[in-house]
């Protein structure tokens, strides 16, 4: 299978993106050891580079015992906030290096006493100018509006740094996610394009997983918004049996990522809140078959060590983003209305 | 005009309930200078204690030029991540102070060196007993399965908290801000009561506001989604412009909250791109005649400083979800699927 143009072969790239990043595993040592030196850390990022913040918290916390958080742009970059950094790293994603207010929060950041680190594509771009520390994504050239190989290697940086801030080197698990993701893609490449089908006509949908997971709850959810015209909301298993679930009908589709981890009885249980609803839901992930009542189920095979597991769990996202475009005739190559770069006044 | 019952009772109380806790502040302050003395103040909370959570990391940031956030529950509750809490305080929101995994997050916390406080309607509930002190919302019974007067003074308390923290007090300020809000609930009724009408059969929304405000777009869409059964997402304006524009079209609502202050610019820009996308909007807010193209205007009168809007601006989007429940046939009081405690697994 060649890659191939477009999105598409953006989504088959990964495996090769991936194994670059994780080949230059020392340039993140160094930048690893000054991160852990600080006592908070703080993600900011605008759409994927947000999603890829989510996953952050919990790889930080998770491998570092670290305590990460998506930090307030708006507070720093607009109110001017007069907010205490010299105890904090800070962390940017951008794949441009363009975006204008996270580049605005990283310079006010750096002034204030911060360690910032750029995670970019462009080693080249404003951001990484701001930055004291950049680490190069290496995905290559994304040409698609809608990013793909590009988060992903942005979950694989996380986690590399994040490994590396508690004296763990997971380049060699990366490298065998690759290899899972590769040996993945066929397969899951004609189930969605069967399953995209029946749902031609699906206009609103909810995403949800927990904990590591929410970040492709947020990721899956986005790109079925910018590629398919879906307005798809993620949500934590916890909000959408709080509230959300009161919005439910059979004619509402309901996606579910199911990791095998500590989050997922509570994912479990809001399912079948879900399903009780009248719910329709599509259940993926390595722990898919365990969601009961699931109309589609798209398993994936386990990540070398659970907290991979969103590594794999957003391609079938990807794919079914992709599929869903062509079943509604819409070309997921030029979503409509959107630009590459987060446009920011 | 008497409250009357239900959730539009509830509403109509919102004013008493705030002077209510405005008046004991005192009981505030030494909660305060406990809170002020640690380095990081983590907000946990589901639903609309979530959504006061968003709020509190403007307060404390404009207030107190300190970092507040949304901490992640699961890595404490379930991940049970080695996470050091020891320069940290911990503010749990609840109404009911019922929600097991809130509960369990603030016993861990504590357990490893935070500084706890229970932000409840109960007093007597098990996380005010899990946590070492209690602020009561003294918001009073809230029967209603959607929260309003229990959000509205859980705003109340966490800008009283972030105000103190910062050495000073809002309680006179918090008190104009209900005599605010009474006076502009009569006309906000009216002008919701015909508003709903078009809306009617509206299945799906965005609800959008930035910085401060984002609050109350998170806010706004959860009264729509659990009431009214409209799948209704609450985005920033950044977010809205990234990837949902590609979403919208003239049948797909989006509510836009606009105050005065300084991420107001990026409000009016995201507004313009959802009107060239052809959607229809809804301004609410005390700068709503500053968004251009709105199809309808729900201004609200200015708090007495902007860091207290997101008390009144949320007012309209409570009025509306309860008259558009209605004009849909739906009892505002006796939502679908829902149940009042967060029940989680």
């Amino acid at each position: 299978m060649t890659a191939g143009e477009g999105l598409l072969g953006e989504i088959r790239e990964q495996p090769a993106a991936l194994r670059r990043l994780a080949a230059d595993v020392d340039g993140v040592r160094s930048i690893a050891e000054r991160v852990a030196a600080r006592q908070l850390v703080r993600l900011v990022g605008h759409g994927s580079s947000d999603n890829a913040a989510s996953y952050a918290v919990y790889a930080f916390g998770l491998l570092a015992g670290a305590t990460a958080v998506r930090d307030s742009i708006s507070l720093s970059a607009y109110y001017q906030a007069e907010l205490d950094f010299s105890d904090s790293a800070v962390v940017a994603l951008s794949q441009s290096g363009e975006t204008r207010d996270v580049v605005s929060y990283v310079e006010r950041a750096r002034g204030r006493g911060a360690f910032t680190v750029a995670v970019t594509n462009e080693p080249a771009s404003p951001l990484a100018a701001a930055a004291e520390a950049v680490l190069p994504l290496a995905a290559g050239a994304e040409r698609s509006i809608a990013a793909t190989k590009t988060y992903l290697n942005q979950l694989g940086a996380l986690a590399l740094l994040a490994g590396l801030c508690g004296g763990r080197d997971l380049s060699v698990d990366v490298l065998a996610t690759a290899d899972v993701i590769e040996a993945a893609l066929a397969g899951l490449e004609r189930a969605v394009a069967e399953l995209a089908v029946p749902f031609a006509f699906a206009g609103r949908m909810f995403v949800t997983g927990r904990g590591v997971e929410f970040a492709t709850a947020r990721e899956t959810a986005l790109k079925l918004t910018e590629i398919c015209r879906v307005a798809a909301e993620p949500l934590t298993a916890t909000d959408l049996v709080h509230g959300p679930v009161a919005a439910l009908d059979p004619l509402f589709p309901v996606w579910v990522i199911a990791s095998d981890d500590a989050a997922l009885p509570s994912v479990v249980a809001a399912a079948a809140r879900a399903r009780s609803a009248g719910a329709t839901m599509i259940a993926a992930g390595a722990a898919a078959a365990r969601i009961e009542g699931a109309a589609y189920v798209l398993e994936t095979p386990p990540a070398p060590q659970p907290v991979l597991s969103p590594l794999v769990s957003v391609v079938p996202g990807q794919l079914f983003a992709w599929s869903l475009a062509r079943a509604k005739g819409l070309d997921p190559d030029v979503p409509t209305h959107l630009t590459k770069v987060t446009v920011t006044p």
